[in-house]
């Protein structure tokens, strides 16, 4: 694959870097279309993978569900696997960070004016960035445990919209942000239709009652920092079900903490109004989170980044 | 409110002209930055007006719409509704353009890195463009009459994502576009959860029995072609009622047509392979669609374009 890489002393690469089909350029640059439908019919799927202390986190489980949102959602871009995998190294070498978030999108393209205005005729393609980490939730909040609302606005169905494919269908999830802040709270939790809890904006959602933990099994993207803490379950001998959560099992837990790729394990203080414990992480959030960063600094599931990809020339 | 405006000669406007929180540009220069939450959280809401022999369409409607559709999901752009309006005109003026699709959106923007990761944060800003006429469905579709399957992909509901805004949650949407092109179908129309119709990707959906006409009141756009469907129906003194519609009623149906700006009033000759009729446009339909175009020509709710504008230096 050819790519055009500007030369790397050229440029400022400090507020991160992007590619764009083909092109590595300044994330200043990284520019989607106005007339392209991933854009104009949020016709896209991505993943986002974390960079900590030099090392990707879980690359390939990022990887291998990217491929499957992909497939769902019929992409077939040029790149490989590894071409992705490439990519997304020299993405964080370029801009020499330490801590990264570093997304991936797939995107539909838009048919040519003289073809039939069909997504079939799109050619999909794909864009990536590397930019410093960033918190969906600040750590101080982290520090304190979130402060989170049960939203009245039920996220969007599975069957309208398949939440295994990672998607940027968020209109649920920003009406719900607001609903929390209007309620002076951090985030909010989402229900489906029934009553069930599904996830919040980049997160999904864990309860503790007497020892055990729970999270839920369907209407959620299965994400990877709920896989984590799922394997910390079972190595810790910790009972964890993946399973139906209704929304008077969330409300009556001893603990509650969600979990994503921008902020790991994130223990819950007060649902509603109503303080959890004493108002201070609880111990099954504290034993996990700890564990989560012990591991994580130790290696755990780590691919260091090869920063000498900053100077290669691309093919 | 200051604009910067390339000199006109300088630049090819004709595969479309742009505007882009104070620019105008070319079409091809039209990017949303990959990291704006319009894009990354379909953050956005949108109208689309056309110009057909050069004077637009119900413009004030669609300026009406636009707004209620950015308060309801809290965007506050710098732009009023004036300046939308001369913003339009001077878009399809550069362009030179008789015939055009004429797109208005207002997206969420993004926080800055030290502020809170949230959408009260943001600064909204408005982006619109001006591009040759898009058929929704080819001319020779409509000639023939649409090919339709009933989508087995559910509308998502209005509790979760309400319609009324108009929106880019379109996954449902474009999974039924897929289905219906698997099974050799021109277009797809949705039902909602409880199986009553909704709409289609571009279009409202109307049936007609007995020879009265019915169109959804529930989960759908409020549509400014439907608006005007329903305006011809009072007009020629055909009964016309908005409420729900099972789709037990579309499948037994006399006739059926849809409704959308890129492409007015479009008759339907097949469901789900059954054929309507004698597999030509129905009587109602072809009547209401040459009573439509024929109102259009004579300047019905017309705004015809100020093609000076497209000299004219903004301040």
């Amino acid at each position: 694959m050819t790519v055009q890489v500007p030369h790397p002393q050229a440029v400022d690469w400090s507020a991160g870097a992007a590619y764009l089909d083909g092109a590595f350029m300044p994330i200043a640059d990284a520019r989607i279309p106005i007339t392209d439908w991933g854009y104009r019919r949020s016709d896209v799927t991505y993943d986002v993978v974390s960079v900590w202390d030099g090392a990707f986190f879980r690359l390939d489980d990022h990887l291998r569900r990217f491929r499957a949102s992909m497939d769902l959602m019929r992409f077939a871009p040029r790149e490989s696997d590894a071409d992705i995998r490439r990519m997304l190294h020299r993405l964080v070498a370029l801009t020499g960070l330490r801590e990264a978030y570093v997304a991936m999108d797939c995107m539909r393209g838009r048919p040519r004016p003289d073809q039939r205005y069909h997504p079939v005729n799109a050619r999909s393609y794909i864009a990536a960035f590397a930019i410093p980490y960033v918190w969906v939730m600040k750590p101080d909040v982290i520090e304190r445990g979130a402060h989170m609302i049960v939203a009245s606005t039920p996220r969007i169905p599975d069957v309208c919209v398949d939440a295994r494919a990672k998607n940027f269908h968020w209109a649920d999830m920003t009406a719900a942000l607001f609903e929390a802040e209007e309620k002076g709270a951090d985030n909010p939790i989402l229900l489906d239709l029934e009553g069930n809890v599904t996830e919040g904006p980049g997160y999904n959602v864990f309860c503790v009652t007497n020892g055990v933990v729970a999270t839920p099994d369907r209407n959620v993207l299965e994400g990877i920092s709920r896989l984590s803490a799922i394997d910390l379950c079972r190595e810790l001998g910790i009972p964890c079900e993946v399973r139906k959560v209704p929304v008077a099992e969330l409300r009556e837990a001893d603990e509650i903490f969600v979990t994503g790729t921008a902020g790991g394990i994130v223990p819950v203080t007060r649902l509603d109004g109503r303080i959890l414990g004493n108002d201070r992480p609880g111990p099954m959030a504290e034993r996990l989170r700890e564990t989560y960063w012990r591991k994580r600094k130790e290696g755990w599931l780590a691919e260091p980044v090869d920063y000498d990809q900053a100077a290669v020339e691309l093919p």
